[in-house]
């Protein structure tokens, strides 16, 4: 049961964020952050909450969660809430037939807890009620999470799933760490995965200069094609130094370019 | 994921009986609902429920999940509710001090199923929202079931407490089913692995713009840089439709190149 390990870091805190995107009722913010609580976890980030914030539903419905209804943080985009995140886990109901990494909520756990005791930053996305999250959204994880359910009738409640990822979080406090997921071979310093906001970097000055040499078009395709791209480098699980590199690379291929241009 | 054993299991719905003893709220009897047709099971049972049955806002806060709620079956008394089962657990906080086996819920999912493949009948008692079981109720049980959580918050939601058990339940259906592995979802043909062929070809084809460009040297420094952004890519586990986006992307990079160079 509930043992020292999982006590003390219940205390600190130190869990993943839980990152809600456009959530649409109070209510539903109030569950997940109990649930949360719950769970020794406290760092909730909502990206434009429907109904503004703070929210009177939210404080009540928490049941006493207040410490982390009043510790969110409120963000306008996705890319701005996971910003310094490391490793981020998208939940889905079902795989999309995106190219990404599928992991239970056991494995994503066991992944949160390498990354967290590597002294990386992590998180998790959870969609709006009806509509989950956008392959946008899903392009800026490292992995999608899916949680096994009734095939049959597998819409569950926004704050179950926060629990259920909450739980397999602090069960895995006292446990060690088994199966692999991304990230897990690297090292610290030069190394380490990269925070979101550099790779988004990357991704918008890769988009630039594909903008800028006709390749995202035409307009309609653009959206499929920059989100394939991004799917792609977000499952290498990329570190520090190799966005580095790969933004010289762009640099590399397009500085020809701009000599041309200007001669 | 989903797989055969729990597919059939769920429509089936030969799972443990969930037993909520006098719940106060119908929004949390219908939260309960949906998170057991989510998992798959469907026999609920209420005992001496506080407001009456039916009750509309359970119906309304299962969202669909009509099938559990239309089959609720209401008792007066815990002993009614258990009589025709064979193994139960009961869920507590924390431990009462009583004499009985403590068991988590992966332990007590464990304990269901090998019940109901020995053609026993088995169910999981839920008490009140705030005051929880009673001793006497606890006494019908054969262990009691506790969910491992932050010491300092540990009072859940009713429909959390269910949604736990039968998450586990739900997940000890398929635990023979393999774990998922990157590109384990993708469709055949244009999604399938690239062929190692066409990958070194992609790699080939960026080095040698690299090399144009300047961007591998000093000399000394271009096989350290080739390995890394090869090991990047590899890690990708990529499709042979994305080694053709990418070889698209460097075509496009460097294409303004080339007529500069004309010019």
């Amino acid at each position: 049961m509930a043992g020292t390990d999982a006590s003390k870091r219940a205390e600190a805190g130190g869990g993943p964020a839980i990152v809600l995107v456009r959530p649409q009722l109070g209510e539903n913010i109030g569950f997940a952050a109990r649930a949360m609580l719950n769970c020794g976890l406290t760092d909730l980030r909502l990206v434009a909450p429907r109904d503004g914030w703070p929210n009177d539903k939210a404080r009540a419905a928490s049941a006493g969660g207040d410490r982390v209804i009043q510790g969110a943080r409120v963000y306008a985009e996705t890319a701005e809430a996971v910003a310094d995140l490391n490793l981020v886990y998208a939940t889905t109901a079902r795989p999309r037939g995106m190219a990404a990494d599928v992991v239970s909520p056991r494995e994503a756990a066991a992944g949160l807890h390498r990354a967290v005791d590597a002294g990386q930053a992590a998180g998790v996305l959870f969609g709006p009620e009806r509509s989950g999250l956008t392959n946008d959204d899903i392009a800026l994880a490292d992995a999608i999470m899916t949680v096994p359910l009734n095939p049959g009738f597998s819409s569950i409640q926004l704050g179950h799933a926060v629990m259920i990822l909450g739980y397999e979080w602090f069960q895995a406090c006292e446990e060690t760490a088994p199966a692999e997921t991304p990230n897990e071979t690297l090292a610290e310093g030069k190394n380490r995965p990269v925070a979101k906001a550099d790779l988004i970097g990357f991704f918008e000055h890769l988009e630039r200069e594909l903008d800028a040499c006709g390749f995202l078009h035409p307009p309609e395709m653009r959206p499929t094609i920059t989100r394939n791209l991004r799917t792609l480098f977000q499952r290498a699980s990329l570190t520090d130094r190799e966005v580095r590199t790969l933004r010289g690379v762009v640099a590399g291929l397009t500085s020809h370019r701009d000599r041309g241009d200007k001669e």
